[in-house]
């Protein structure tokens, strides 16, 4: 026996959240807005910055245009949850809590095997890398650790810890299942919900959406204005640093629908991380001034 | 003794959620847009049509531009959390079940007075409206009962029940507080952590922004080229309903910011309502046929 139960999805987040929450960490909600990964998050961004402390939570969905399959590849999603925990200062026993908390979840280590490997990380829009580790489970990546060294190209001090847990790929190592549709969302008053029953539409008409019809003339105008709206609210006397960030956010979307929808040259996309990072640049530098 | 626990705001979530997981109910996460209230979500909107069952609880962040008062004002928000249960053929028990909840967060009816007050509800833009009462704890509003007739402008056949909490007055009531902003989030590692710590720069950077800084032209236009490319999307021959569905989101998002700059007459409100709906209509029409 590989697993020790049976656990839907919705009680994956459930343990976790209960796991961290036990620890003293704060849970927070997801944010409201288009994101390709938890560490956009105000909460991780912001709180790298500075020298406060924070120990926190959250589960971000997370989108990410060019990952969509039409609902056809059983391993990869265009809509997808991480479960993001980040620590300032980071904790020395950071992998040992993570690996209780597997553990917690049902993970028995007498029968699967556990390994790290070294992958350092880098996001060039957020001007963020850090130095970090894969986690691989029986031979699929269920986890990302990462020390951030640099957030808005400022050098973090004291260093974040943050571990994002792949929530589908757990349940599907804890489900015993090979495919992504099958994942047993909640064991529902009438009948078990599966991931098929909610996604598979969401997927289907996404990636047709983000590959075919989403207007590009229209990003490219909403990107270029909104960009002026972030410059326009930073230069004002007292900088609306957390309305700026949101939006660019959604710039950052509109740049991965683009990039879906090969409306961008390799040349070009380098210009707009430029163009993306210039602003993260500014608002890391305001807010720590 | 009026309450007998004192519990943090992540803890009262956290209990509802076991508490409608623990009788069937499937637990989402938060819609990752922009919204004024939980019954946007697409869960409750498209589960609203149709004859299927749904058996579900959310947290829905929640914006509302005009609501922002500059963190000044202890009772009223800009950004703030709803609890959201749907049920669908809506329970015989449901006001029981909700009694209980309540319940479970420790509230002792020995003590305290709980009222129901008719209140009828609708949403112009959604196209929704119910039967619906306000529920009222010790003088204070903390939950709104609904049983939808009509979402999209379509009879809905079964009804389907919805109850909103309020997350900070319930948290409120229990912490026995006055003001928001005292609210206990977390008991942390450290030391608690408190909704004034999260969220007052965000309240008063976003009352800036909502009242005084949102730029006008550029909101109309993106309304516009918005409501064009969700009328594309629903025209063609397979039409992209969840996507549409979406950007109808982001649209009444765009409506209400427009609301709060004081940018749109009371006659031209009347239109945009009708433009919306009109999209909304179109989407749940092509969503049952």
């Amino acid at each position: 026996m590989k697993y020790n139960i049976n656990i839907s999805f919705q009680n994956i987040i459930f343990n976790l959240q209960k796991f961290w929450s036990n620890k003293g960490f704060t849970l927070f909600q997801p944010i409201d807005l288009e994101v390709g990964a938890g560490t956009s998050h105000p909460i991780t961004y912001f709180n790298s910055l500075g020298n406060n402390n924070i120990y926190a939570a959250y589960v971000q969905p997370s989108r990410r245009p060019t990952d969509g399959r039409y609902g056809k590849n059983i391993n990869r999603l265009y809509y997808y949850y991480q479960f993001q925990v980040i620590m300032k200062p980071s904790l020395i026993n950071m992998k040992e809590l993570y690996i209780s908390s597997l553990k917690y979840l049902g993970i028995n280590f007498d029968f699967n095997d556990i390994i790290f490997i070294e992958d350092n990380w880098e996001n060039p829009t957020l001007g963020a890398c850090g130095l970090g580790w894969e986690v691989w489970l029986n031979g699929m990546e269920i986890t990302q650790f990462t020390y951030f060294q640099q957030m808005g190209n400022i050098k973090c001090k004291p260093i974040i810890g943050e571990i994002t847990y792949g929530l589908e790929r757990i349940a599907m190592c804890l489900q015993e299942i090979n495919s992504i549709y099958d994942i047993i969302w909640n064991i529902g008053i009438k009948n078990n919900i599966n991931y098929k029953d909610i996604f598979y539409k969401h997927e289907f008409e996404y990636s047709i959406y983000n590959f075919k019809k989403a207007n590009i003339k229209f990003l490219f105008k909403i990107f270029n204005e909104y960009e002026k709206e972030i410059l326009r609210l930073l230069n004002i006397n007292k900088p609306l640093l957390l309305p700026s960030y949101d939006i660019t956010l959604k710039i950052i979307h509109i740049f991965n629908l683009l990039d879906s929808r090969q409306a961008i040259s390799s040349i070009e996309r380098q210009n707009y991380i430029i163009k993306i990072n210039n602003i993260t640049k500014i608002i890391a530098k305001k807010y720590i001034s």
